[in-house]
């Protein structure tokens, strides 16, 4: 089946419908740290261009004021935190604390203030208080970059709109390893979880 | 760039390794419910063989007797608890506690004592308790079957893996709409969260 | 050491302080249901006085559009959910989603677009999507009552904290079945977790 | 009503029955950090003799070969991860990664492989990865000490029931700056929630 056959399907399914997004709003920023920037850790195909396009996205949510967070992977070092994750990809135990792999990359500095959320999951909210930071500050909608789109910033995605924050995938500020994965899932995240919107649909909203 | 190149640099990377597969084991069966084997619903593509198969999964996992639990897509029917996947997927707030949509499959008929988990999100696991009842009998593999592959399959995973379960997705006995989505998100899966094995593996498998 | 010393070490290490309630603001009646206003079941104490309280709340906050929740203590009837909590407390298991145990007490109607939690533990939010449901509706501030203050009354308070909303209890419309443990309690609530008002100050607050 | 004839009313309403208990186990070490053992900070009462206590129950799980898990508070510095529960006590802000105030005692140091969990919040379960942690390792049966018994302590074991562990709190190595606060709690949980056991009764159990 091709992919225009394909969409009738999910069309006349009802699937895509847009969010209402309201106010206010956050940004999260899903490890764009040093070792998915770089292709010979776990980087690669599409993410370097989509860090750059995250550094406008970054002013303008400081411009706006929106709450600006952070993934980072980190892990404790000694294996005690080891989980099945990381028995499928075991690259990810180097990314730990004082590790230059997991530093967030230059070009998008935290601010003093910014949540900054150490994680061993791929989703964000996963064994972390990220949720209920939102939830306190009366978050409802969550624009969300980062890499890798088939992976973390998908599972962060899908569990965003769980924990009941309207999500919105800003899709020139995602990257991924591997394009086709990237475009594979940004279809299944529009069509069901989020809204996808480029950046400067992003910078054309005027209520958020 | 192609399939071929493109795993390789998941090999390079160093995603994709084996998860070993430790007793006592589950069945997870998602959203195997009328409104989802029908295609002028939410089904369509390959989710009528899946079925099928998974009449013989079931047979097995009873055989040999692990934890059997079913997922079902439950809405109280007046709109109190539509969320955002529902802001996304209107049609979702048809399935209540005694719609036909939501009642499993003829062909997959429950047990007494089976766990029935109600949920009203993509996840198993999201609202729901089923994390903590796999817990309380320390299950440690978790072979998941049902629909969508690329939707509540594949969210399901993920959590699975999250929460410390080592995930088995049999191929043949999960389905989607999309066979493409299908595929995509069998290689997301297969890269870096869950072991993929296809029905015949799992009745090969002697140690669980 | 009596009471008043007591509470002198609480103060010298800084615990008690007040919240900042901002709105808007919802209304949990945890488990006010048939078996726990029965001092047969699990009630007794002074559950009965609180009910009737409530009903005067529940009638303030319908009156200024409060979102009103309630939980309910659901099991499957077949022993397929029962828990470790149910270990402790085996009468849980007698309530089902038909039995006389398990509905509203008829003092508190539920009105259609109420949210309706069905739990198998204490907390209003371990394992369902109380959470994800008040942070849609951007909730900041969450009046409490119900039963039992020792029991699902206070772990719905902390985990309502967790989760980022500011939590009330309302003192004369929660009850236990033992006054001392209720006093208890209120005491540690106060101290570490929430706000402890009693109905009428709540009906003071003019800015929720 | 007096003691004996409250507990009256437990005993025929079925409550306090007794868990099963079964390998394997863990050993949970609740925020025995300095600035609980500190009487001018957050200590007092019957913490210190707490500690020294768990100090033979540690060598008792190393023995064992039981999982360790320790937990320390542990908050940014900047205020961006203040929430509600530090708006009750604000005094929790200064524990940060480095501060003296949020190290494990002298007297029970962590060895490389322990679970060294960081939390925000009272249960060390919640925003945590603890839970999967002990699922991914089947744990069964954990025993809880720590500090406070009021406050970290009842909320970590309330949590891990609810996960699907059943708790034990080791009565003579939980401490609190209360001492009517602690035995008030000791009493709901015993009742509601875990074993409550002294340090020679665990020390006597040959099957975990």
């Amino acid at each position: 089946m091709n992919k225009q056959s394909e969409q009738a399907v999910y069309d006349r399914q009802g699937f895509g419908k847009n969010l209402e997004l309201a106010p206010p709003a956050g940004l999260l920023i899903v490890d764009f740290i040093n070792g998915f920037a770089d292709p010979e850790v776990f980087g690669g195909g599409n993410i370097r261009p989509a860090v750059e396009k995250t550094g406008k996205l970054l002013a303008l949510a400081r411009k706006r004021g929106w709450l600006v967070s952070y993934t980072r992977v980190v892990y404790a070092g000694d294996g005690s935190d080891a989980n099945v994750f990381t028995d499928k990809v075991p690259g990810c135990l180097d990314f730990t604390e004082t590790s230059e792999l997991s530093q967030v990359v230059p070009e998008l500095p935290p601010e003093p203030g910014d949540l900054i959320i150490r994680k061993q999951f791929p989703s964000a909210f996963f064994g972390t208080h990220l949720a209920s930071a939102l939830a306190m500050k009366g978050i409802r909608t969550l624009f969300i970059t980062g890499a890798t789109t088939s992976g973390c910033v998908r599972a962060s995605a899908v569990d965003a709109m769980c924990h009941g924050f309207k999500p919105v995938i800003v899709e020139d500020c995602v990257g991924d390893r591997s394009v086709q994965q990237h475009e594979a899932n940004l279809f299944d995240l529009k069509m069901k979880y989020t809204e996808v919107m480029r950046l400067e649909e992003v910078e054309a909203l005027t209520s958020l």
